[in-house]
């Protein structure tokens, strides 16, 4: 749903455009987007817009950066799915993304990581679970049904990754959140973890980037699993480029290392 | 005093020493550094440190980047002052230095902007007096004068800026930081307002640059007053690089768009 309202900046090319019209086959829906914020930087602008979302039935921001492309032309749109913890803010402020998306001239979509201030009982227990920690699922379980819709509210279509939960079925945060969101069908579970998902995907023409911290206290913590995914890519004779980087850490700071070989792998296929 | 701190990390050549020792020709002090957090980028380490100031008489916390030039040679230092608001962590976070200090091998200091937890009567008051905002001075009035003595913590060399305040004697934001650390002797203002210390400037070899986003709110509410600062360099013949930045505020976005050509700048002397 949030990529049919932002399919609206894409059609139109125009960076002002802040009421959404319906795409062709697509639901019809109208709905307004109020602009938080709208900063100029490398050219383009940085905006964060507000929306009331039908999906997860609360508000939620998204910030969204226009390159100046967006001004003359379509653009393709990236989208970044943050971590645990996470708001709309933490990538377009911290990872320095922007230069590389400028050059070359992607729009990228960075979504909040979860509905926020629904007053379910327990969303702000834990910093895992719950507000901030959405983990892109629908949820089928109560109390978290209603509004824990993250899986219908963005789909993902980028390939590559930072230090991604690889194999969630298998770790703690993913047994916490899968439990907690989808109940005890460990079948439901699987629907959402890369490592299951690969197993069946119909072709091989991926082409997957993954930079991982090799110094990541959650790797070592066992909350990662890369290798699993990575075993699982070499049975389907899918590729797989795994960097394991020494000395770097979970923090923005070794995304805005690594951010710009992202942004380009990503625009020879958005570009292509 | 920062500085000297400072002198023996770029003196060692040592990215992991964390107990100073005293430069030659100052007065001796030996402090500890607490590391408060280090995280690798862009091949160098930015690190966070805690320190008990004897100037300010509170912990001070400082960033520093050790670009990966550090762990083998001695490196220049650039300074980095934060404007109203800020802590340590705004450059470090959101302006994506790293890359272009690591290129040109500098070390970077990202001081605090004030003392905090001093308990002084009104230091929370306002975002734009007090905690946040100690507008590097030496303040000679009471309650301000025990702590807010910023300007021999730093002492800065740097002569590259972003939208600065250029001629604070003029402007509301000046006059209340001055009149409250300084009391309303003018001459001891002028002291600390650029626009009127680079009238008396002894020479005419700077190299001066400024970006300043044109649609900046505290630019057309006068509190930067650019205009006066080159007509002062004017006259002196001191040439000054102004750039007006057609569209862009007074964010981290700005800096993040700019700030490549500054160290660039910076670079050309430093490594000179």
């Amino acid at each position: 749903m949030l990529r049919a309202a932002l399919r609206a900046f894409s059609g139109s090319g125009s960076a002002s455009r802040q009421r959404l019209r319906p795409p062709a086959c697509a639901r019809v829906e109208i709905m307004a987007l109020k602009q938080i914020s709208s900063n100029k930087c490398f050219e383009g602008f940085q905006k964060v817009f507000e929306h009331d979302s039908i999906e997860l039935k609360c508000k939620m921001r998204f910030g969204i950066y226009l390159p100046p492309k967006a001004e003359i032309g379509k653009c393709p749109v990236l989208y970044w799915l943050s971590g645990l913890t996470c708001t709309e803010q933490n990538f377009i402020t911290k990872s320095g993304f922007h230069q590389a998306a400028a050059e070359h001239g992607l729009i990228v979509v960075a979504p909040d990581t979860s509905p926020r201030g629904c007053n379910i009982e327990g969303e702000d227990e834990s910093w895992d679970f719950g507000t901030g920690a959405g983990f892109y699922v629908d949820a089928t379980e109560e109390p978290w049904k209603t509004n824990y819709r993250m899986y219908s509210y963005i789909k993902d279509e980028s390939v590559s990754a930072f230090a991604p939960i690889c194999n969630p079925v298998q770790c703690p945060w993913g047994k916490k959140a899968f439990g907690g969101y989808l109940g005890s069908d460990l079948m439901k579970w699987e629907a959402y973890d890369a490592t299951h998902l690969v197993k069946s995907y119909p072709d091989s023409h991926l082409d997957i980037l993954i930079d991982q911290g090799k110094d990541d206290q959650f790797l070592s913590a066992g909350q990662l699993l890369p290798d699993n995914f990575i075993a699982a890519c070499t049975e389907r004779k899918i590729p797989v480029v795994f960097r394991l980087q020494q000395g770097y850490d979970h923090s923005y700071f070794f995304i805005a290392t690594f951010v710009n070989d992202h942004i380009r792998h990503h625009a020879k296929y958005l570009n292509a």
